[in-house]
């Protein structure tokens, strides 16, 4: 709205329409009527349904005979029971092949974000066999690889250690990432039963991104550790610490081990590789280190292990919280995505729901936080997935290794973990999508940077609640200042739209017609009337240098205000006060907003008929004609 | 949008429209064009001018010549050069007389408000002169009657005897109450020259109501302290400590004191009569405590009691901080108040700057934190004030009480002050208003109640934060749950409204429209892809059940989407894949709204003339053709 341009919106003047159109509307003009009465109790129930069932989630139920819904009720809570008796062998042999598939890769980065997280190898192996089969039993989407993630590993492992060291602790340490786990999944059943699934939607795209590449970049630089076998290394996160440590380390001398160029690869054929390069050179006894001696056997019960009170209670559960909520989101982000690609839906809070309950059952079965991978589920979709029975296959190839294969990868070099580790992180610095964003909205872009610079510089945590904030920020500016257009008339029809928009709308002598662009209330009131009453003086200050004929009627375009608050019905009284001569015309005020300006206003001036249009031409046409009637020389 | 009720919408489905007026707008139909091209700059400088510059307050200095300017800076920033030169014989007897009147309000008050701000009474009387007088030269508004107000006072009182007790510590105690003035005034001078004083906008009309209320209470509970003259009581702040301490000392027997009739009738009678009397009747020496000797003399210096550092800093900030707040919105929505009456502008930012800096001078001249008082403002535009003349009447008549009036005051007794504070701060409470309130907006009642039970129960501050707190989350609510209605045409016209308003309105066979009512964001994505595929979803079970043509075009209206960001192009994206075969269409995106769209979409489809349309009357003019044309079987 630059008020230079506005100069030249006096050339499009046109003093009368002759539409045909414009004739009809003249001929009928429609009432706005008040919207059927609703009782505060009717108004509310349906707000709350609006807001927490916007799915609708028990509209097949309707209509149904009592035995069907049992049966839709027990469809509803194990989505298994749908799909199970339909399964076919042929949907199996697709499933047997991506099962598989994602086993080749769980189990190497089920070993390695184990280790992220500072926790024993084997917890991330016990993590990849009982999760995935409760997802099977309650979870909805098809596609979805379940097991433990590198970036929930990353964050339990570095918050834990703020308060245990893994390395001197490991006991407490292992009960505090259980307890840690089963909060999460705490959370994540909460989240879904109170249908709140909409918090995690604050964590917008642009964060995520900008968070997963600095996290990848964190990872990275700590896993230098084993890539350069550097043993004095800092546990601090943080990119100044690490660069630090790895850049006196260099300094020092330290040589590169000698299988560094593994690290490129597979990670199944790595594993193996560098296995059998251990075992064979035995270089176990020449300063490369390895996993060493893992326990065989199925997941022993770990209920035990949760620990509900002690001075670490507030840190668990706030860990709980944070990774709960991060890993939540990458499982429902997966599921969406290839839920979109396969033309199928899942249900968010149901989903919620699926992983809290996994999270749970697995914080007493010796798992740690899990959730759907998005790498894997790549992996699994593209391998030819149909069902989650391919989590079966994959849990089922897990628990063969886990009862037989364990002491084949006592030579296993770490070093190839964090080979592994890195090529996974790598692939989430999404630079494509970051140029996308900078392409289309500059503002989410900052907010994009805010969360990659936070991560990397201050810590996980507050890098990602800089960004949040920044974005609801963002969302509240809007509201503190919504845009008012002025509207001029398409020519030959009785469509008004953006003056600056469109060039040959054409403004109408003695009308200012403005729309306001978002919902009216306490935090955008004051901006508002000031910004009318400049609108109002520049459209006067105008007139006089063109010697045009007055202002008579400030009509108000209301279509895009969606809601309205006390404040806002006070406005619409200071505003017809602060214009007294000028009458003010509201066009097309939505059912709720109508309702209570009218509830409001005592003197009925929002119930006169000449105050209130559907359209802005039926105002337009229709106040015209009572402007000619007294004073003839406003034509 | 009851599912129930869409069955009645069945029975206003039309075939065909017949309107002559559809025809013409079949016949030329116009085309969306993207908007003209702007420069991220450019557009970085509109969007900062709009938020921060909404009032574009230099447009007066465009075009004027150089001399002209300066005399206009001069009287931008002392707006006293503005009216000076035109004051007049006729204004000042005007201002005589209000300023007077004020006077006999101000000096009872400023005693009083001083005590409840358990600063010495004559701090209240400094602070009824300097700042009037900083305040004339500076100030825009002609009624603000300047000086200390209840609920500011309340709160620094109660704040800083968090740490430092007033009676034992009275020196410390008055150094942090300059030093929290000093800071308050840089809080208000700075919100005022970084134009962000859309920050008060936040305390809405609802929370300043119920907090307002909850303070008077809290302070008319304190008085009982001097009301019933009981000496043991609480110095905490809140409901419960207050009701057991008065329950406590009457359980004892405490007498009421013998002046108690007094606290009715106007203030400086009260203080006249009741000096009188104790003096009359030496009631000192009889268990009625009286102000005791107070210094004649003005304002002495006080800037070498300003203390930035120490270990109470830390508390100083933060009460400076709340009562610069608080006392900002008090002193503003004044202003506007009587501006509005008055029709005349306060330019918002400006009167920050005025109200700060005399904070600041004041927190140098033994003045506490000050602004515009409502009660007193009233009875100073009632008396007929003119100009801000009327302060520097009442600032003299002050000057003159501090220097040769003051033993007068020996005698005064301070059961009278408690009365003054009494009658003065119940008048805050607004029982109209709140049930105004309640009758328009239930969810403002809620925040309203929140304000103010969070004071009594709790404390002011938090009572303050919670309720600011909920109203951002009710406008973060509406953007996460924005409302789509579906459009039908109103019979003979090319108009589309909500169904469910104005039941004239019919469905067109073969398309569903919806108007969508919100920025479409990071936060209500899901929930709009989720509840627009119910919509679909629903539309065509209707379909199938009343045998009717299939749904061909998806229609969104698009006028209310005021902003998009990238997740918002996204969710378009993802929505058009998801109905593959129905046609998506969009009826009037805003310029930004379709600049980023186009931006987004490499395959070109948002830039289609059959998928954008202006109005929704041409889309479905336009798009029936189409129809019509491949099959015959549609209509």
């Amino acid at each position: 709205m630059e008020p230079n341009s506005s100069s030249n919106d006096n050339n499009k003047m046109q003093l009368q329409h002759h539409s045909s159109c414009l004739e009809i509307a003249t001929m009928e003009v429609h009432r706005v009527v008040p919207p059927r009465h609703k009782s505060t109790i009717e108004k509310l129930k349906t707000r709350l349904k609006e807001t927490f069932f916007p799915d609708d989630p028990l509209r097949q139920f309707k209509g149904q005979p009592l035995g069907k819904k049992w049966i839709l009720a027990a469809q509803y809570i194990f989505p298994i029971l749908e799909w199970g008796p339909n399964y076919s062998f042929k949907l199996f042999k697709s499933d047997i092949i991506s099962g598989l598939t994602i086993a080749s890769l769980a189990i190497p980065q089920g070993i390695s974000y184990a280790k992220l997280a500072n926790l024993p190898p084997i917890v991330g192996l016990y993590s990849s066999f009982v999760p995935p089969l409760v997802y099977t039993v309650l979870g909805s989407s098809r596609d979805l690889a379940v097991g433990p993630v590198s970036i929930a590993s990353l964050i339990m492992g570095s918050m834990l250690r703020q308060e245990v060291s893994p390395t001197q602790n490991p006991v407490l340490f292992l009960q505090l990432a259980f307890t840690a786990t089963f909060f999460g999944g705490l959370v994540q059943a909460s989240l879904g039963l109170l249908r709140l699934g909409f918090i995690i939607d604050f964590l917008s795209k642009a964060t995520l991104i900008g968070f997963m590449a600095g996290a990848a970049i964190i990872v990275s630089l700590q896993q230098l550790k084993s890539l350069l076998g550097i043993t004095h290394f800092t546990n601090q996160m943080g990119l100044i610490p690490v660069m630090s440590s790895v850049f006196h380390n260099t300094k020092e001398g330290t040589k590169r081990p000698k299988l560094f160029w593994v690290s490129a690869g597979a990670p199944l054929v790595s594993v193996i590789l560098s296995t059998l390069l251990v075992f064979a050179f035995k270089a176990q006894h020449h300063g490369i280190s390895v996993i060493g001696k893992l326990q065989e056997g199925l997941n022993p019960p770990s209920w035990n292990m949760l620990k509900f009170h002690g001075s670490h209670l507030g840190l668990v559960m706030k860990t709980g919280l944070i990774t709960g909520i991060i890993s939540l989101t990458e499982g429902i982000a997966v599921g969406r995505t290839f839920a979109a690609l396969k033309n199928y839906q899942v249900d968010g809070n149901k989903e919620m729901i699926a992983i809290g309950v996994m999270n749970i059952v697995g914080s007493s079965t010796s798992c740690y936080i899990t959730t759907g991978a998005f790498s894997r589920s790549a992996v699994n979709h593209n391998a030819g997935a149909k069902t989650a029975v391919s989590n079966v296959v994959m849990s089922v190839t897990v628990m063969v290794t886990l009862l037989f294969l364990m002491p084949l990868f006592q030579y296993t070099p770490n070093v190839v973990l964090g080979a592994i580790i890195v090529t996974a992180v790598v692939g989430l610095i999404d630079v494509p999508a970051a140029h996308q964003i900078w392409k289309i909205d500059k503002f989410d872009f900052l907010v994009m940077l805010c969360a990659f610079l936070g991560v990397i510089f201050i810590s996980v945590q507050e890098g990602l609640a800089i960004a949040v904030g920044i974005s609801i920020f963002k969302i509240l500016l809007q509201i503190t200042r919504p845009k008012t257009v002025m509207l001029g008339n398409m020519p030959g029809s009785d469509i008004y739209r953006d003056l600056h928009h469109y060039n040959e709308a054409m403004r109408i002598p003695g009308f200012l017609i403005l729309s306001i662009e978002a919902p009216i209330n306490f935090a955008n009131t004051t901006y508002l009337n000031e910004r009318i009453l400049r609108w109002i003086e520049e459209y006067e200050a105008e007139e006089n240098l063109n010697k045009q004929s007055s202002l008579r009627f400030v009509i108000l375009e209301m279509s895009a205000v969606s809601a309205i608050d006390t404040s806002g019905t006070s406005f619409f009284k200071d505003l017809r006060k602060a214009m007294e001569k000028k009458g003010l015309v509201l066009v097309n005020p939505l059912a709720e907003v109508l309702e209570k300006l009218q509830r409001s206003d005592d003197s009925g001036d929002f119930k006169r008929p000449d105050s209130l249009y559907l359209t802005v031409g039926e105002a337009v046409a229709s106040l015209s004609s009572t402007i000619k009637a007294p004073s003839a020389n406003y034509v």
